[in-house]
C-alpha cells in the first residue's frame, strides 16, 4: 500500500483523483493540503465525498508529506507546482503535476506561452511526459511526472499514428477542439457563469491557446524517430461546449501520399494494440460514451482528400486525474488499467 | 413618444428590458446608466443587442435623467434603488422599480428580511404595488411602481383567485418554486458557476427566501376584501433548475370546503378574463412555452383531498421587465400588450 | 465468484448496472439477453461499455440462463417481468427484478395502477420489497427481490424515521419529487425529444403516477409497528428537470407533536447508523453530489410549523442499479458496499 | 395586409415563423396546414403560441390557400414540398420553399444527395435562392424562393466575401460546423432522445451531409464573376451540440496570397454594409448572442498562415424562418427588417 499526498485538493481534477484513489488498492491517501485557511475536510470541499473518506486537509508541509507519502499528485496552477516540486524531490517524494509546469521541455518556449519565467531547470531536466501510450518505458522509474493536458492528449494520440508513419503533411494540421466546462476549472468567472455558457457554443483563445506548443513539441518528437526531420506545427481552435465533460476534437490533416480509410484504422488498431484505454472504432465517436471513463475513442474518415481523425475523451478523467493514475501505476508496478476500468 | 431611461443597464432584466422597448412603438431608450467606470456601449454590455442600439451608457445623474425622460426603469440591487428614487420623484420622474426596495409596505418587515432600514418612507408610501392583473386601476396614475419579483408573481397569480374566494385555508400553503438560473442575476458565484450546477437540482433558502413576506402581504391583501380578516402565510421552498429562464410554481393548500377541479380552473378563466397575458388552461404548463414571452400558464388539479395549483412565467420577462413594460403601457396609455407579444 | 444474468440489456438501468457488475470481485455476467434480433454485442447496445465486454447478447432461454448463472437480473418493463420470473424461479435461478411487477404486495392495486391483471400470484407471495436500509434482514435468504422504484426509494428513505417514529400526521404528506429525464427510459418520444425537454421544467402525471400506492404500501408497513394502524397516504407530484440523472423530494408533512430541526436530524443519523448509503446532512442536499454514486442525501428543515425533507439519489444507481447490486451483496454474503463506492 | 399561409405547421420553422408573422404589419396568416387528422388548432401544435392566435389547421387544399393566401411559406419534408409546388404556382400562389427541393439548380446533383429524383423541373427552373445578402436584387420579382439551409446560410454568408474577392483557395476549404439540437427537427429519435445528446457531443454525417452541394453550389457562383472559373469545393463536417439553437461553422481556408487580419474583417464590413442582419465584429462571436435574433455574427484570424472565419447564428430564424420573412419583405415591398428586429 503506498502513501499518497493530494496537493491542492479543492478543483475538480483532484476530486476525480481522491475518487479513483479511494478504490485503488494499492493506494492509501494520506495526506491531502488545501491553500483555504481553515483546513477542510476533503467532504466539505467535495461534499460528493461526503461517507467516502473524514481526512482533513492540512497546509502544504514538505517534511510532512516525505514523512506519509511515497508520491504527490500536484493539482495546482501552473508557476504554483514549480514553487514545491524541488522540496518534494529534495526529500525522495515522487511527483506527478498535472499542471502545465514541466510540460514544455524549453523553458524559452514556457516563459512565451505562459509569461513567467521559468524557475525550476533541474525539474525540467527530470520531467518525463507522462502519456503512457507513447512513453509508456520511460515512466516506471520517472521521479517527475509532466502529466499532460486534456487538449493535448486527445490530439495527441489522435495524430501520433499518422505523424509517426510519415502519413500526413506536419505542417497545416488543423486541430478544432471542443471541451465541457469543467476544463475551464472551478474558479467562477463570467464565461463560464450558467445563464452565460449555457446554451451557447463559441470559440476562444483563437490561435493563442497554450496547449498548442505542447501538441506541437510531443509530435514532432513523436515523428523525430522516422527520418523526417520536420517539426509538427498545428493550427489549434478550442472551443466551449455547454456541458460539464468531454474533449472532443476533429482534425484535418493533407495526406503526404495515398491513404484509404479502412486502412488508417487498422493502423490505429495496430498502433495502439497494447494500450487498454483507447479505443479505435470504425463508428463516429460521441464524448459521452467516454465520460466518466479513462477511454479515449478514436476512428478516422478520408473526404475529399484529406484525412479527418475524430476523437475524444473525459477531460477529467483520461485528461487529468485518469491519467495521472495510470502513471501511478506504471510507477508503482500496477498493472496499468488499475482503479480504471470505471 | 416618451423618452426613457434605462437605471442599472448591465443586468440580464435590463438586457431583456431593451429588447422590448427598441420594438416599442411609444417609447425611446434616451439614456441608460452604468456604475461601470467606462461608460459602455449597452451593445458592449450586451453583444446581443449590437446592430439594434449605439446607445452608450452614462454614469447617474438624476438631472440628465429628467432632462431626457418621463420615466425610469430602476434595475438596480436593493438598497441602491432606495438611494436615487427620491432624487428622480423630485424631477417629476416616473419610477419603475425592478429591486425589492418598494414592495413591502411596512419598513420593519423590509429591515427584518433585507437586513436594512428602509430610508425612503415617502417613496414606501406612494408605491404602488405594480402587478396589472390585481391592481390595474391604481397603476396608470402612478408615479412609482414597486415592480413584482418572478417568484413572487408567479405565486400570488397562481393563488389569488382561490384566496380572493375565500377555498382555501391560508395557513399552510405550500409553495414548491424552481427557477432558471439567471434569477440568480449575472454576478458570477460558485453556486452559479456551470460546472457546479449544470446537471444539478437543489433547493436552497429554504424557510428564509425574501420573496416570502412579499407573497404573504400581497395575498393577505387579496383576501381581505371579502370579511375574513386572517393574514396569508406561505411556506415558500425556492429550487434551482439548470435552465436559463422559466419559474414554476407547485403549489399545494387546503380547500376550506367542497372542491371540484373542472369549477376551479373555470373561475380562473373567469378571474383573469380581462388579463391578456394569463392562460387558463386544463393542460399542464411546461416553462418552456412561456419561456421567452410574457405569458403565465396556469392549471389546476384536486388529488386526495388537496388543492393543487401548477404555474409557470419567464422569469426575467413577467416575472421581471416584461411585466415592467405592463406598467409603462398602463401608465401612458398604451393598450398593455403593446410590444409584449413576443 | 458468482455467474450472474442480465434480462433485458439494452436500457439505461442495465448498462449501470453491467458496469458496476464488471468491477465487482464475487460476480461475472455470463448470459445477457435483448429481444432485439441480431443478438447484439452489450459494447455495440453500449459503446460506453466497449473495452470492458465483449459479451453479446442471446434471445432469453431459461434453461440456459439457469446453467450459467445463479441470479437473474431482470431490466423489462412491466408486465414483461411477471411473465418470465416463475420459469427461472423454478429452475433455481433466484431474481433481482427491477420492474414494478412485484412491488405491490396487493394484486388489485396492482391492476388499479397498472391497468393489467397480475399472473403471477406465487411470485408476488415470495418477493422480498429490496429496500436493504428498512428490510436488510429479509434480503439475504429471498429468492425474489422486488427492487424498488427511484421515485420510490427517494420518497421512502426521506420518511421512514418520521413515520416508524411516529412523528407526523400520516394523511396530507406532499412529496414534490423531481427527476432527471433518463428516469424516463431509453425509448424515444416527444416529451423527452432534446429539443422539447432541455430548458424545460414540467410535471407530469399529476395525481397518477404509479409510484404513489408504492410509497403508501411499504410507509404504511414502516408505521405499522408502532401501534399506530392508519395507512400512510402520500400526494405525489413528480415532475422532469432537464438533466440526465438525479431525483430530489422536497417533502412536506406536519408534525404531530413538538418537533425541532436539529433533533430530528440527529434521529435520522441514528435511525440509518448501520446503512453505509445513507447521508444524513445539515446541508441543502444538490442532486449532482449523489449523482453517479449510490448514496442517498437527506436533511430536515422546520418551517412555519411544517416538517420539510430534502432528499435525494441517483435515479439510475441507489435509484435502480445500485441498489439491486446492494440486494446482490447481500443474497450472496458480500459486505453491503462492495463495488458500490463509485 | 398580404393573406399568407403556413403549409406544414408542425415543426420548429413553422412555430418561428408564425410567431414572427404575428406580429408583422403587413402579414395576416389566412390558413395553415398540417397532415394530422384532427385539423388542431395552431395552439395545440405549438403551446408556447395559446393567446395568440386561435388558428385551425385544415388538410391542404391548393384552391382554398389560392383563395386565401398569395404566398404560401412551405415548411414540409424534402420531397413533400416538390409534390405541391406546382399546385400553387399555376393558382398563382408565390411560394417560400423552407425545404431544400428547389436549392439545388441541377436535378441530378439533388437525387445523387437525396436519393430520389427531381420531379417538379418547372419549379427548378423558376427558383430564387434565397439568401438576401447575396441575391437582394432576385427575391422581389420571384414567384418561388428556395430558402436556404441552416448550415449553408452560415457557411456561405462566412465565405462569400473571400470567395468573390478571390482571397482564399477554392478547394480544401474546412467547414466545422456545430448545430444546435432544433436543427434536427421535431420527429422523436433515439440521436436526440434528451439522455443521448444531453451532455453529449459529437460529430455525424461526416462527408455526407446534404448542405455540401449547396454550400459548393452557391459559394461556386460567388466567386464566378471575378474570372476565376474554379468551382469551390468544401470539406463540411456537422456536428450535434447539446442546446437547442443556434449554429456555430469554424472555417478555415488557404489564403491565396497575403492576407492581414484587420484588412479582412474591414472587407468584410464593407461588403456587408446594405445586409442588416450581417454583424462583423472584431470579437469572437457566440450563439448565445445570435440566438432568438435574425443576426449573423461574424469576424475573422489569420493564425498560422490560415484564415479562420468564425460565424454562428440561429438556425430556426436567421436559417430557417427569419430569412424566410425577409424574403417575404423583400418580395411583398417591407422594409426587409420588417417583424425581425428580435
Amino acid at each position: 500500500m503506498t502513501g499518497v499526498a493530494i496537493v491542492g485538493a479543492s478543483g475538480y481534477a483532484s476530486r476525480e483523483l481522491i475518487r479513483i484513489l479511494l478504490n485503488h488498492p494499492g493506494a492509501r491517501i494520506t495526506v491531502a493540503t488545501s491553500r483555504q485557511d481553515e483546513s477542510p475536510r476533503l467532504s466539505t470541499l467535495h461534499p460528493m465525498l461526503a461517507g467516502r473518506t473524514d481526512l482533513a486537509c492540512e497546509p502544504f508541509n514538505a517534511d510532512q508529506i516525505a514523512e506519509k507519502a511515497k508520491v504527490a499528485f500536484l493539482a495546482l496552477p501552473h508557476t504554483a507546482s514549480m514553487a514545491v516540486v524541488a522540496s518534494l524531490r529534495e526529500r525522495g517524494v515522487r511527483v506527478i503535476d498535472l499542471s502545465a509546469d514541466y510540460r514544455l521541455t524549453d523553458a524559452r518556449v514556457y516563459s512565451e506561452w505562459y509569461g513567467h519565467p521559468h524557475t525550476d531547470a533541474a525539474g525540467l531536466a527530470e520531467a518525463v511526459y507522462g502519456l503512457p501510450e507513447l512513453y509508456r518505458d520511460r515512466i516506471p522509474p520517472a521521479g517527475l511526472i509532466a502529466n499532460p493536458g486534456c487538449y493535448t492528449s486527445t490530439s495527441i494520440l489522435a495524430l501520433a499514428p499518422l505523424i509517426k508513419e510519415n502519413l500526413v503533411e506536419r505542417k497545416g494540421i488543423v486541430i478544432d477542439a471542443k471541451s465541457g466546462v469543467s476544463g475551464a476549472g472551478r474558479a467562477p468567472k463570467l464565461t463560464t457563469h450558467f445563464p452565460e455558457c449555457n446554451e451557447s457554443f463559441a470559440a476562444y483563445n483563437v490561435g493563442k491557446h497554450r496547449h498548442t506548443p505542447e501538441i506541437d513539441q510531443v509530435l514532432t518528437d513523436v515523428g523525430a524517430g522516422n527520418g523526417v526531420g520536420e517539426a509538427v506545427e498545428v493550427l489549434f481552435t478550442p472551443h466551449l461546449v455547454p456541458m460539464d465533460r468531454g474533449i472532443f476534437a476533429t482534425i484535418y490533416a493533407n495526406p503526404s501520399g495515398q491513404v484509404d480509410q479502412a486502412g488508417l484504422i487498422e493502423l490505429y488498431r495496430s498502433f495502439y494494440r497494447e494500450s487498454p484505454f483507447i479505443r479505435v472504432s470504425d463508428q463516429l465517436p460521441t464524448t459521452k460514451d467516454s465520460a466518466y471513463t479513462n477511454f479515449c475513442d478514436i476512428t478516422l474518415r478520408v473526404v475529399r482528400g484529406k484525412v479527418i481523425v475524430l476523437a475524444c475523451l473525459d477531460n477529467l478523467l483520461k485528461g487529468a486525474s485518469g491519467v495521472a493514475v495510470q502513471n501511478f501505476n506504471l510507477m508503482f508496478g500496477h498493472p496499468e488499467q488499475t482503479a480504471l476500468m470505471l
